[in-house]
């Protein structure tokens, strides 16, 4: 089985010298610093889960390579029931984690890689589709956390890469013998600085002329020319100077953290290059990969979300004597309704999944499907955010610090005043919880997360057969058309 | 085969004389009456696509009583996959009519009775499941059109039978060697007057002591004592006066026509009494008979409507030479994400369904996603009635009627100022299509039909384990519980 | 005083002779024809109106020409008070008919007119304000009901007028020493063919090139060379055949009426021309109207709509015992919301209202509150649509004919069964009430009475300093801008 | 003048002492603490804007009481002038601040006390509304803040005070001939530590035998048995722990600080009590503060808020190179469409404002309108930070420090990567400054500041006359009711 145990993980994890900043500051040991801590307990964890016999339905699964028992985070969807699964898995991350399973965007990536070298090779020779199962095979029989990347940063968004600085998206500068040398930044990239490896697609869908930028790769964390800078924002300063993470809105693994990617003059060896020039494949390689991501981060992912706010809410909602009142029963229920209705749109795009291409015995999400599921979270999570905003009251906002729970001098009369009809340290520690959730990064974080709305909106417009329609209400309108 | 043609139904619907009025009026030949006309070739038309073999898959099934070939329409899931096939055969049939399929009703209740009888026998002897499946190798063997009614008239909703006319719910009068004697009524009956049975379920969740109301039965078209009332408004003047039917909104088809049905001491064969007096199996009953329904009526059917609508909303908008502006292309998205949430969720009803009781062979869609399916088109129906209208224009509401076109002293005023990007007569057939769905009843027939939306949000919080989420969001903040 | 009675007014109507059509046949007598009786019984009634003193306030206002007491449907706003009266008489006769008053869209053009027509000639010497003032004078001495219409039919929108057939948009033809000679067709035209007058403005913002397009005038009823098509629909149909108006759902008043009125070569004398060729003015005459009529029509008038659906809506849960239900309350409370919502936009349209041009005397309301009314309604009326069918249910859909309680063999039966904790003639008189609310031509017609959505947004964004809101922003974040 | 300036303010204010805990340290020094520093800069703001010739029409009054020219923050209206301006000063301040105006919360409360102490006074012959004037005057001439508090902690929300800890609810525990003596604790107190004196009116409505809880008093900063607690968030992390307020998203004045105020015996001299024991009147008092709450704060300073996200989103648009697209342009009118409609029932409220009670000098908003105002912007503003969120992209969450601009091993690589059409420091400042609104607690704080929709929907339907309503349906429909 090659399946390590989150020990094995943490040591690893501990030898890893990317060069990174957070906040102003140079990282110097990954395993120490509050914030990048907490992406490595997550990760940890999803180890855990995936050694977990409860879970091994859904963390687990057969390599068609190997035949051997792997983490799915490593697989390629053989079937719409891997596609369903693989949506579990997400959705049994988010409510286990509160925040990123950090080994989800690689593994979205994959497939999407799986399926489009093998069409590359089938059309035109090449050997990518080879050399990526061979990266697979190394990287299940170490079981690696492989994390993902595809936004460049852009610059001006009016012009194309050609337009302006070059370095806007990332590029090839110049290819040797040994492997090719890659210059420009990837932005958005979740949890990548404690990843074993980085995988990165192209983020735009090139055209003619344009060769350079249409490129896959991977590469180990912290080659040499990656420069990591993380995120940084109220939650992370929050993180970097308490002296109590008991008392965080999510404890343990904290907030989705992602970094920019700066890549200057780094090589990669050709056997880590899994596209390089084909420009007429890019678009389709993106929409593969986002129709998964949809599905998955963008459907089930927030659907676990979703459980635990809706959980939180009932929890506060009954500490406050409140649970039975007609109005609060019809918000819990509108969050049910609003869950519940993104996992129809994912289980829908496995459902409706099919072997893409025809022969590569890669198996796909339906792009409609899987896009839906993304457009309705984007609304939906904000809508679940006010809900339970509402539902929690203004002591979501205006709570005083559990610390003061501890404080001597106030003791006793935060005993008194912060009880409902539950004591003070619960209701402060799942005001807290759901604090994070509704007042924080979420709603601009899940709509923005594997692409806004307005790209689901191109898809959804460009996808749907209207002559069709416009056919059935001619004939039904007694027109000759 | 056990499937007759087109031909055969209507010669048999044509012998019919159920004692029906329509607009004040009694109604003499079924089978000449505008009204009862459209719902005539309404059903025809469902016979043609049974026979027709591109659409065999959909529209047939195998019996599972005689292994022949039958309709869908009376067929009883034994699948999931048999489930799917209900939902297309739903969203197909409304493409095709515009309006209801009058054979879904029954064909809705017959699986909820069959594992509802299968469970009543099991547990108590009796022999309702026999009795049901005698009925139904009848009505395979002749490819009935069974209708089907479950909404008592309720009188004052605040009451209980008993605590008012005992007639304001469909009750047993008498118990007799021969039967049963039944009194009341049922409103809302899609097409019952034009079917060869109706089937006859409870229509609330009965109690101890209200033994009478637990009861279901079937009973051919004109029984004695039964008394049909036609619903009447606009629409129906508007067809039942109108010299030239090529101009109504829905030609040949028109809207969905339902009558009040008057039970006045009608007797029924013991044979053909499927339940009566089990109050502890009316909830269940009920709850199987909504989830078929609101899959399929309140989620697929109106997927199939809604296809209708965004046709001919492009169609108008091409033929006002607007069919690129860029609100438009968002409000015809914005159809385009609401019907495929609504067709998410009833194929998610049918993927997770299963097998109910265990050991019955009657397999039932899922209960959240299938009250989810109808929840979401309760409100998208609306909203794509707006955006369609939005597009449609002031014209939908404003047009003089299409006979001008045939006028001599206008006919060349209204080509002249009719026309669009497209000539007159076919903008004004659009627009007069598109009228009947935007400024008519099927907002408020799409939303009350299977049940309003109260219904669906006290299930959806009923039948979730708020518990769980409780214990996750605990979990994650650290709290001992 | 120059305020006729009702009878006066019916007096006159009686003697119109427009060439008039309805679905498909010749209109010979005005007064006769079921449908046009309708719009003249309503306008009968706004006379009532105006008469009796409990309304003089909002009804009537002082002529600022003559220092008479006039009807306010042909008052020129002297002040905001003035405007917020207009809006007050807007939704006092929308309570009261259910319907159009008639004689407001021509009274909606008409400050607008004397606003541009000051400027006009102001600017340019012309003397198209006093012949407007002489005009007034001669409809106030008689009290003239004032109709107006501004749409044009405009072909192909993608087109401008020259691009396509000329009479497309209505133009000048010839200028004779007499007067102009006028060709072309205006739709939507609000009860034209039943009003002494016709006021039209013109309907596109014109540009260099199409001073035949740039064209104000009024001309009388059923003058040489004018045809009017009326609208039809199924509730045309209903009242044109029905036996008993008692049951139709607005039985005296009806639907709002409208038609398509075509000049084919009618002669407009120099003194009914207000404006001919100022192209320049166009888009300020529009946008004026469109101020107007939008707080109006698209507000004020709207919320007398709402406040009868919310009225109906509440009679029939309590005739159903579920008024007390959380979930009524709270649909109704919605509806208070929303109706509200409405009439405070139109509020402080008038409110924010000023003298426009300086100097002419002629108060506006305010562009942003006004666009805002209609733009809320748009969406609002929709909501409140779906609402109260929500608390109508589905007998709003499927009630039998009211003339079956009539009916000697269905008298006890519709007693009984239609009874609810109201009497069965009651209850069905509210339903058919409502349904012609909420299952009807409302929602398009509101949405695109004054202006489909996509208007208001342009004028929205237009009208908005972003730069003013951009600096702000820059301040408060510490930007050297 | 009765106004002081900025200096005279920052000096009083550095005199405080309260017994201040902030994240589970006392806070020695007011003027020091980084937190509590926001809120004295962003007061002493407002004695600048008072000052400001620019302004003196919104920030300045004249005293009814001396004829001085005073601040509008201790001013009664006497006029619905009045009360419009009142509402323009809210939306000026958050405009200039981002923040609260932390004098306001005083303010809406003294109108409403002046009201209900003249009405007790004439009542039952009191002299609470004399006593109020003598300190008003006092609090005029010095040109005091006077922030003010009215939610009480509540405990178990399903029970009445005396059916709980009775310090629930702040109450009076001992009458004394020199005052009162009282005990409880006031939550979501605005800004009250940096107030010169704290307001305090009953949190509910008072019933026979809860006499204790029916209490209004005044109270100068830091009275012995008084303690603070500040709340404490990430935000509160970031400001406590940052080096560099610049790159803060509020930079100087940061998020709206409120605490917990603990009263243990607090002694309050009589001519310093407002109300105590008439409970009959607190349902009043409260419904006047609500109204008056609801329009300022729930309204037109929310407007100022979203006045701040439009700019700083069309700056980003702007930035981003977007901002022509039509989806862009589409979210910005959305947003201007919502902020107006806040902005229109507010000035609504001011328009349709009377005096109450008559007699009294005192004028009060319409409490329709007021509490639509805030209704309106509870879900506007969730939704108006969505659209924002949305133009801000990805990089509103996981934006790095913008520390790393100084930092020499990043500077380089930020200059170049995080640029768009604008440079790296503008793009990052208007984005940390846009993170600020819709990726933190304005959502909940602004739905519960000012109290959550529930209570705004109770009185929506308690004060709508349905009986009006009903009455019109029936005359109508021609029921005889």
């Amino acid at each position: 089985m090659a399946i390590i145990a989150a020990e094995q993980y943490l040591e690893r994890v501990a030898t890893l010298r990317p060069r990174l900043f957070i906040g102003g500051k140079k990282v110097e040991k990954l395993t120490d610093h509050p914030i990048t801590k907490g992406v490595i307990d997550a990760t940890a964890r999803v180890y855990e889960l995936t050694m977990d016999p409860l879970y091994a339905d859904v963390m687990t699964a057969t390599s068609h390579l190997t035949g051997e028992k792997i983490s799915r985070s490593l697989h390629i969807h053989q079937s719409n029931q891997d596609i369903e699964k693989r949506l579990e898995m997400a959705r049994l991350s988010s409510q286990k984690l509160g925040t990123c399973n950090y080994r989800c965007p690689g593994n979205e990536m994959l497939p999407s890689l799986a399926a489009t070298t093998w069409e590359i090779d089938q059309d035109t020779g090449t050997e990518y589709h080879s050399r990526l199962n061979a990266y697979l095979r190394y990287a299940q029989e170490n079981d690696l956390v492989v994390s993902g990347s595809v936004t460049d940063t852009k610059g001006d968004r009016s012009k194309r890469p050609l337009e302006q600085d070059p370095d806007s998206y990332v590029h090839v500068v110049e290819k040797r013998a040994d492997g090719i040398v890659v210059s420009g930044a990837k932005q958005h990239a979740t949890g990548a600085y404690a990843a074993d490896e980085t995988l990165v697609l192209p983020g735009l869908s090139c055209r003619e002329g344009e060769e350079h930028y249409a490129l896959a790769f991977v590469i180990p964390n912290g080659s040499e020319g990656m420069t990591y800078v993380a995120q940084y924002n109220p939650l992370s300063a929050e993180r970097e100077h308490t002296e109590d993470i008991r008392y965080l809105g999510n404890p343990i693994y904290g907030q989705r953290e992602t970094c920019l990617i700066i890549f200057d003059h780094v090589v990669v060896p050709w056997e880590r290059v899994f596209m390089c020039g084909e420009v007429e494949y890019t678009q389709t390689l993106i929409s593969r990969f986002a129709k998964t991501h949809r599905m998955n981060c963008g459907g089930a992912c927030k659907v676990g979300f979703m459980d635990l706010i809706i959980g939180a809410a009932q929890l506060l909602a009954e500490y406050h004597g409140l649970s039975r009142a007609s109005h609060i029963i019809q918000k819990i229920t509108r969050m049910i309704q609003l869950t519940n209705t993104s996992l129809a749109c994912a289980l829908a795009a496995a459902h409706m999944g099919k072997e893409e291409p025809a022969g590569s015995s890669v198996f796909m999400p339906d792009e409609m499907m899987s896009n839906l599921a993304k457009l309705t979270t984007n609304d939906g999570f904000w809508e679940v955010m006010a809900l339970a905003g509402d539902i929690a009251g203004g002591i979501a906002v205006t709570m005083p610090s559990e610390r003061e729970l501890d404080n001597p001098e106030l003791r006793e009369y935060m005993a008194k005043y912060l009880r409902s009809a539950a004591p003070a340290e619960k209701r402060m520690r799942i005001t807290r919880f759901l604090q994070n959730w509704v007042a924080g990064l979420h709603g601009v974080g899940t709509a923005q997360g594997a692409g806004p709305s307005q790209n689901q909106n191109l898809i959804l417009y460009r996808i749907t057969d209207l002559e069709e329609k416009k056919r059935m209400a001619e004939d039904l309108a007694n027109m000759q058309s």
